[in-house]
């Protein structure tokens, strides 16, 4: 109905906010912007926190959803593959030449459970979670139909109240049953505690993974007794990587937002007190925004709104700012206190996010930037991939 | 560095969530579902009101971003285009063949009003908003660079604290600055009054209402004297339009989610006390989520967190249930209290989501069911389009 665009408008900022080269000043808002700096050095600082402490990590790429952020993880902090809950990530981390990944998840849904059959046959070493003796039977069929291996991790859960079994005979009876069953192998213990990580303080956190480690270490000797020995015994975040890594009990760390950081990890204080983005890790994850109107002079109105990012754990901060506030948020706009009326219309400003994985997951691009310039435009590769 | 898939990998469920034709129980979960009859009575249901008010339904496109949305609310329900938010979404509805497309909003970064300039060339009547003199001459170059017109409409802040001028001879000046502008003409006012929509009592609705009528009556008044008429006096949502509609100053309504309902709006009242999808409008947007884990007896973990919604405005509710309910939201999961434990591993619920708006744009496709089958697969056409 409507002619084609003719080339000369397909231009730069059309679907991309960026063009490599271009300054910092010309990205298009609102879109995620990365301090490829501070990024890097998140990454090289937890491979070598894992090296010391002589464990593996698996980086979780639900948080990003990025090949390139994978690869850098692999390259730049000696990461042994990807971890990511849902299939359809996995089939992006395994095109994209990952070769070790693990669904940190239940699979149950029969074409789902045909995805997974799958993903060995793209050269990546499968694994997933099983919480249910019930699930065995159908991985089993699937790995058999494909002709590959899938291998099991049991979730115990430790604390999360989520998906998991929560006593060991359960995870003795359904590691049995994996290490029985055609075309799987157990592969160890998936044990993350997703529900202490934003604890504000130390000794808190430390207290619940205490409980954790005493679960997942009951489970592996009860399974060493029978015979089966735990390849992998997999968990950690951001907030508690240190008890687990140093636990002696589990050997691979899921860590993910330590790459991007954002403010509700950022509110948590480390074993100092001091706040974990005050120099544990740097925010290199931003929402680049613009005022875009500023008729009262008190506030000024951005363009990042609710289709820029996830409040789910609190609004933004403005970073590097202590003059204006980000103080509330509507479907397209914020709304920014500046009492001193400093800004003006089209400035920009960089917004860390209250929460980097669903707000990872609401944009197209990476903007990666060095010394004012856009350096990397990278697509976040699994987005939308929640099936 | 893998194998491109052979033909016979890339079947149905792989990156779509179903297959026309398909039964409602195969679709791939969470993703979203439309019942498309509710969605058609809606639509037409809202085509009949505003036509017996005797104004236009100009329909929010920025709630559900899909250009066969915008359509069916054209051809079913008599709208006579969309209002949408940003630039690029104006480009996608005007792309797509709508031939009426108000940016409801502030456009003012150099690169998005060369982009709106050229939006006219699509075949679209383009219209955009305005609080701001400097504003005016920006639009004006660009729409005689690209030898277009574009319609202005001046916004007025009636409450909602966002964009737009506060006072009559702020819109008067600025009323006159565009019709004074090469390029562009001036049509009217927007006075979208946001913050109340979600007041729960209709007494309190139309108070916040009834001062925004007065104010926007006031500058069409102080314009007429000035002998500049308003083609367009914009604004109303789903929770006000029965009075702006009436209000004999208003010409144009603006309603967006009335069409898919959410599980906020459903709370707030109507005159008869009544939650306005117990009557007034049908729940039409589903996010479909399977069970995905029963470890634990009372509990059931389904595949719908916060990847699969926004849950800004609380969380969703399950349709049609009052034996389960979904009480927290994870970034993959949701946990759904299952007190009898009636729910089952793989077994599928609709929920409402809290907030249709920045839901729907988390997603890739709407899946159209009629009669428990498959009947429309519509992309998300303007999906991250937030520029």
């Amino acid at each position: 109905m409507n002619a084609p665009l003719k080339s000369e408008e397909l231009e730069v900022g059309f679907d991309i906010p960026a063009a490599i080269g271009m300054d910092e000043s010309a990205i298009q808002t609102p879109c995620l912007v990365l301090d490829l700096d501070a990024l890097e050095r998140n990454v090289a600082k937890m491979g070598a926190i894992a090296k010391e402490m002589g464990v593996r990590h698996r980086a979780h790429g639900k948080m990003h959803k990025s090949v390139d952020v994978a690869l850098l993880q692999e390259k730049l902090g000696g990461a042994c593959g990807v971890c990511c809950q849902k299939v359809s990530e996995a089939e992006v981390f395994a095109r994209g030449g990952i070769k070790d990944v693990l669904v940190s998840n239940q699979v149950r849904d029969p074409a789902k459970i045909d995805r997974l059959a799958r993903i060995p046959k793209l050269g990546a070493r499968t694994i997933c979670c099983v919480d249910d003796l019930d699930n065995v039977a159908d991985l089993s069929k699937a790995a058999v139909r494909h002709g590959v291996q899938i291998e099991c991790l049991v979730e115990i859960d430790c604390g999360a109240g989520r998906c998991g079994v929560t006593t060991t005979p359960e995870v003795v009876a359904i590691a049995k049953a994996i290490d029985a069953a055609d075309g799987l192998r157990f592969a160890g213990i998936q044990a993350y505690q997703g529900a202490m990580q934003h604890l504000d303080l130390y000794e808190d956190r430390k207290a619940k993974i205490d409980i954790a480690v005493a679960m997942v270490a009951d489970a592996v000797k009860e399974l060493q007794a029978e015979g089966l020995s735990c390849d992998i015994v997999g968990g950690g975040g951001t907030g508690s990587y240190y008890f687990e890594g140093t636990s002696g009990v589990y050997n691979e760390l899921q860590c993910g937002s330590y790459a991007f950081m954002d403010a509700d990890y950022g509110r948590i204080l480390d074993k100092d007190g001091r706040r974990i983005d005050q120099g544990e890790w740097e925010n290199a994850l931003f929402i680049l925004t613009s005022v875009m109107s500023h008729a009262k002079a008190e506030k000024a109105i951005c363009d990042a709104g609710l289709k820029a990012q996830s409040v789910d754990s609190g609004l933004p901060s403005v970073f590097g700012r202590d003059d204006v506030e980000y103080v509330k948020c509507s479907d397209e706009h914020g709304v920014i206190a500046d009492p001193q009326g400093v800004l003006k219309v089209n400035e920009k400003l960089r917004l860390v996010p209250g929460h980097c994985d669903p707000t990872c997951n609401v944009h197209d691009w990476y903007v990666g930037v060095r010394s004012g310039k856009v350096e990397a435009l990278w697509p976040v590769s699994a987005r939308g991939k929640a099936y």
